[in-house]
């Protein structure tokens, strides 16, 4: 070893290539910022689990030891049980997907799914579409396996067909090979828009005729808040579309407990990576889910969810509207993300700190590029504090934003104020669609 | 879509090239043999779960419940909870491991660890060095990340130093890259053996010299039976060798929690890669097992267990002598397993349809090499079924082993016999060590 690496890592020269494209998150650094009690964090993506009454779960589990201790606390099928994979089917029948059990695969989290589907996919230069921006976590993974990431913009009705359109003719120019297009439909994780159901047909219908897979990503779907989302892209393709289901949102992410239900032809070699990746998921937390789904009021409880988030979006969209009048952001319908867009002469990332300083936490929105955009645009979380904390850290935020404002305004003398406010993309390049 | 793939799966054009490497192990197409009640099955890894007290697990989740319950339901960090990485190293200091819980990284088992290390280093061709026979679940992980796996010899006491030494050369002199050896010291899995202390330290100074990382897999080292294994390679090693480590032996898989310690260059490293894979350990589990380890006597279960699979370690031992005495057999100190030497002229993975048949299961020796070997060797697991139980199988197995014998002089006219009993390694080649 004398002859290798550095001083800091004997084994600087062992690593394998795609280690390089790990790095830590911006997500990551800013938890611990915001566990700091005075931090109004407006930056993470934790559900409110403090929601959940403990005694669901404890009677759950009660149970579970009671009837199926040896089961609960032994190795299980590299797919996942039996009786979580039906109670599965059933909740992803309330947005209009049938198929078969034989076809979930539990993982841990949905963010296993991710990594295990971009495993059996993609090659070191294969290409990835992502909106634009993008869930960090999958980006994160797609740079973990060399993927080439291209981003493709939305707007308010979510990914824009005609741009997806163009993106794979000029990719297919080049001579890349695009193996799947990655979405996230359903109240978009950072930019809160929902995916019009003209075009999920519109993509699916695209993506068929490219020979490209889709990865319908959809934590959130059933924490809508005023109407439903459409119907998932999967319940009108079995065999383009693999889709990805969590009970992070809907229960508690602390059992790690997630699923992809994906063509049958792809389910056998998801098992097969599951098991290499972690011999199964966990028994325990299955066994308690699945007791959970058999006895408690689940739907009652994602309603409490429902109602708890709604009233969050609301105190954030209504404090942005009073400190923040002249800049412009996304409506959600559901899920936990509002998305910001900041006059084009503030840098999100650089202004951080100061925030900071001014006790509000939020996620630049670099976070969620593969290729170094959003750095004029903000991820606000109002999953987490308290609807009043939440107009707190508004506030503050505003008085970050007004006071970088001011002092460019004193160094430069330019005009600044509503830059942002009538753009038509909620990214950068304008689409055709408004 | 129409121009590619086949008509099973549209998608078959699609997959990376390391999906290739995916294949169902034979240990998984036992599991649904295994499973019938009137076999008894000497196949799987289970370990027996029952012998633990629910009471001592639901107590455990009580207080995680009415203390905790917000937390342990909550989205955790990727590198495990503060607590539970203290208890683990006071677990593994009983194996001399002095170090610092930073350098813990809690993963979803051990497996998942396995998993994270190759990634980290494994670019495809890279050689992994591995014991003759290894455990089947690891090779299945080196397989998906393209390694090329070398097995090196082992005997009584293990893994044979001069063995490894050429094996270097040879592959080194081919211009090879090596990255790791992965070893289990204690109570080999399948092999049953125990690396002695003076091989311990001889291989770690060859692989120091050699720049090569030492992957030391360690699931079983508190199950001993007789006396206490040697001190780990990671207690006299901290900068050369990643450490890896379970609770699903002493405690229960069904949590699915591991860990490995890793040199602190790379521990950031495996970090990352473990918030990349699943964001997060679960939390649940690692809030129960905290509890476990703060309040239950969990060394005095260590020592149930203990008792427990040593008695069926002799069942299986004194039903061998009796019943194949013209065989031989590694004498495991401590773990769940026995590995035995079959007459050349038997094939166990053929043999194992006919064992079924007589309804008893094993692990046929090809599960436990990259390279086709192992096909005169069988592993017998003694971990999960009673001892008499044991006796059971054994004797169907001699009656299998000595039909296919009968067999086999009936139509060859051959001499057969003593054939494996005095080999002196319990693999192929014979090393100079007896």
């Amino acid at each position: 070893m004398s002859n290798q690496g550095t001083n800091l890592d004997p084994w600087y020269d062992s690593y394998a290539d795609r280690t390089a494209g790990l790095s830590a998150s911006e997500v990551r650094a800013l938890f611990a910022v915001a566990s700091r009690p005075e931090v109004v964090s407006l930056a993470g993506g934790m559900p409110y689990v403090s929601a959940l009454p403990p005694e669901l779960v404890s009677g759950s589990i009660e149970r579970v030891l009671s009837k199926n201790a040896a089961m609960a606390l032994q190795y299980g099928s590299g797919q996942g049980t039996p009786a979580i994979r039906e109670h599965i089917m059933q909740i992803m029948a309330m947005e209009g997907i049938r198929g078969s059990a034989d076809d979930v695969v539990v993982t841990t989290g949905s963010q296993q799914a991710l990594d295990l589907v971009t495993r059996l996919f993609i090659n070191p230069g294969d290409v990835v579409l992502a909106e634009s921006p993008s869930y960090v976590g999958a980006l994160g993974v797609f740079r973990a396996y060399q993927a080439d990431v291209q981003h493709v913009v939305m707007d308010d009705e979510g990914l824009v067909p005609e741009a997806l359109r163009e993106s794979i003719a000029n990719l297919t120019a080049q001579g890349k090979r695009i193996k799947f297009l990655y979405t996230i439909p359903n109240f978009h994780n950072p930019a809160g828009v929902t995916l019009s159901w003209a075009r999920r047909l519109e993509i699916l219908e695209i993506c068929r005729s490219a020979g490209i897979l889709v990865l319908e990503d959809n934590p959130y779907g059933l924490i809508y808040f005023d109407k439903p989302a459409p119907q998932a892209m999967r319940s009108v393709d079995d065999e383009g579309v693999i889709y990805l289901g969590s009970f992070s949102k809907t229960l508690a992410p602390g059992f790690r407990v997630g699923w992809a239900l994906a063509p049958h032809a792809i389910r056998e070699k998801l098992i097969l990576a599951n098991e290499s990746a972690t011999l199964a998921p966990n028994s325990f937390g299955q066994f308690v889910i699945t007791e959970y789904l058999d006895q408690a009021d689940w739907r009652g409880q994602i309603d409490v969810f429902r109602g708890l988030y709604a009233e969050r979006r609301d105190a954030m969209l209504s404090a942005l509207g009073e400190h923040l009048p002249s800049l412009s952001w996304t409506k959600p319908n559901g899920g936990f993300f509002v998305w910001l867009s900041l006059p084009e002469e503030l840098d999100s990332k650089a202004m951080l700190p100061r925030a900071v300083k001014e006790l509000v936490a939020y996620t630049p929105g670099t976070a969620f590029f593969a290729d170094g955009g959003g750095a004029h645009h903000i991820r606000l979380s109002f999953c987490y504090p308290q609807p009043e904390m939440i107009k707190v850290g508004v506030g503050r935020l505003a008085n970050v934003i007004n006071g970088e404002l001011d002092l460019l305004r004193t160094f430069s003398g330019a005009r600044l104020g509503k830059v942002a406010a009538s753009r038509p993309s909620i990214t950068t390049p304008p689409p055709n669609i408004d």
